[in-house]
Formats: C-alpha cells, structure tokens, sequence
C-alpha cells in the first residue's frame, strides 16, 4: 500500500467526488449551506471512490474495528466494514439499542442530546475507527470518543466523508487523529 | 447463478446467521421479544454471509438499485450497494432529506409517522429493491412502496434480513415480493 496516496492534504484524490455533493441553500434553516450526499451515494463509482478513500484512512491509522454513528454514518461504516472486513458496532441515539449500555451527552446549539453504545461490544484495548458522512462541530465525535474510552476501547481515528472547516470540529476534538475526504471552509 | 440457493424456502441457508441474532426480552416495551441484530454486525463473516444471501434475493427479482429505509436499513442497503455494484437510495424520517421531497404517512400503533424520499431519485420505469432490517407489520415497507410508484418507479420486491411471521406484513403488503432471510413465527 502506498501511503503518499494520502499523505500531504486532507482532500487527497478526492475531486471526483465533489461533484456529486449537493449544495442545498438554507437548509436545515436559513443561512446554512447543507452539503447532501444522496447524489454520491446513487452513483455507483462515486460511492465505491468515496468508499476506498475512506477504507486508506482506517488502515494508516491500524484501526482494527468501526464504530459507526447513527444515522447517516451507518452508511459509510456498513459499507466499509464489507470493505475491509472488519466488525462493526454502532452508537445510536438514546433508547434505540436494545441491550445495556452507557450513555453521553455533547451539546447542541440550544441544549443537549446524547448517545449511546452496548457495553459489551467494545473491546478493552481494541482500536476502533469511528465513521460518520459528516464533522461540524464535532459534538457527536466527540461523545463517541469518551463512549469508546469508557469501554476502554483505543480511538485510533475519527473519519468523515466531510469536514465543514468552518465549524471548528477539528480542533473541538483536540489530540484525536482526525481525517476527512472533502474539505469545505 | 443457482436459483436452488433460495428457491423453496424462505430461510435458505441461514441457519448460521441465526446464532448471531440476540433476544432481548421487554424491549421496546413489557411482552416484546427484540431481535437484536448487533452481535451480527461485530462478526465479519456472519454480516458478510447476510449480505451474500440478500444480494441473492435482489437479482432473483431483477431489481436494478436499491431503496433504503432510515435507518438500520441503511446498513444493509449501503452493503449491498457495494457487493451488487447498485445505486443506492435513501428513504428518510420527516425533514431530514434536504431537497425536494414527497412524503407517504403510515399507522403506528397509536397515531401516524410518515416517511419522505426525493423527488429526483428514483427513476420511472427502473426496478427497485426496498431494503430494511426487519419487516414487523409493514408500515415502513408499504409507505415506502407507494413513494417509489408516486415516482412512477417499480416495487421488484422488499428484502428483509428479520420477518416476524406473527406481525402479519407479509400479508398486509398484498402483491408485492415479500424476500426476508430469517423467519421467526
């Protein structure tokens, strides 16, 4: 494997996919530019691109697992799991797993939510790459880290398709390693 | 392709996987059995051969892309997206698709939730598989089906890992394709 495949810029090879992002103005209220992935993901080789650029990143890092977080990150972690063939768990939102789990909450822009994981499914000691379409703020990476640090589980990297640059995500998250395909200021 | 690997029975060979599908008792609620799909999602091999088996189901019908449904769904529709080399479609919860949409309502057990696809994505004429986690009584399913014809699209049929035979959707989706890999009664 080639490591100068990513090395360098955190967009990488990656302008073929930037045509099938979709710009939806003020959405999902006014002055927010939503970057929407449907386009992506109904066009067969750009999703497989997207895919085997992300699945570069889960291998520099020596991720061993995912951790993929509800809902759209399930789509990525699904199908980079099949990708590399790594297991696969998820964080959801509160209430929806089934069995015991720990809980933690991260900020929104006016009050809380929280997410959860199975405490069983983490492995002490494990290195797990985390997955989501998307960093903004980082709020929900970020619980996702202390989800997996709880369980004793190591955060090897935290991987998105898209990092809005000016959402300050990236630096929120401080010393974790960090990579994402599509890079928008 | 054989077509004796799914003809005749609606469980195939999937004894394997049913080992890695957990009950939990009570959940959401008192007197619900769950079917926890997570311990399949950990194992690389079971998730693998689930995606195998389902991928057998959406060429038995000839479906040309796939439609999935939020949001355990989009597990199984990104992985077989990759594996079948298909396009794949998202059928979302109300106000989380960013452009412009239309929107199917269906019964819960008390009131009404509905469900919202793009209006730009399916294409008329084109073959569609619907893909879920589990078929209960086919709210989701049915509400999905009627976006895809609104679109002018075909229902090739809707592919389930988990029916739950007691639930009754396979009956109350009428004339559609019913595929599911396990069947618990």
């Amino acid at each position: 494997m080639q490591t100068d495949m990513w090395a360098g810029t955190r967009t990488g090879n990656s302008e073929m996919l930037d045509k099938f992002i979709r710009i939806i103005p003020d959405f999902p209220k006014p002055g927010i530019l939503f970057r929407d992935i449907t386009p992506m993901l109904a066009n067969v080789d750009a999703f497989q691109h997207s895919i085997e650029l992300m699945a570069q990143r889960v291998l520099k890092h020596d991720a061993e697992e995912l951790v993929a977080i509800e809902s759209r990150g399930f789509l990525f972690g699904a199908a980079l799991s099949r990708y590399l063939g790594m297991p696969l768990h998820l964080v959801r939102k509160p209430g929806k797993l089934p069995g015991t789990t720990l809980s933690e909450s991260y900020a929104l822009e006016y009050g809380n939510d929280s997410l959860e994981v199975h405490t069983d499914t983490i492995r002490p000691g494990g290195r797990y790459a985390i997955v989501d379409d998307l960093i903004a703020t980082g709020g929900t990476a970020g619980a996702t880290c202390r989800l997996i640090e709880k369980c004793q589980g190591v955060v090897a990297c935290c991987l998105f398709l898209i990092e809005l640059g000016d959402c300050q995500g990236r630096a929120r998250l401080g010393d974790y390693r960090i990579e994402s395909i599509l890079y928008y200021d």
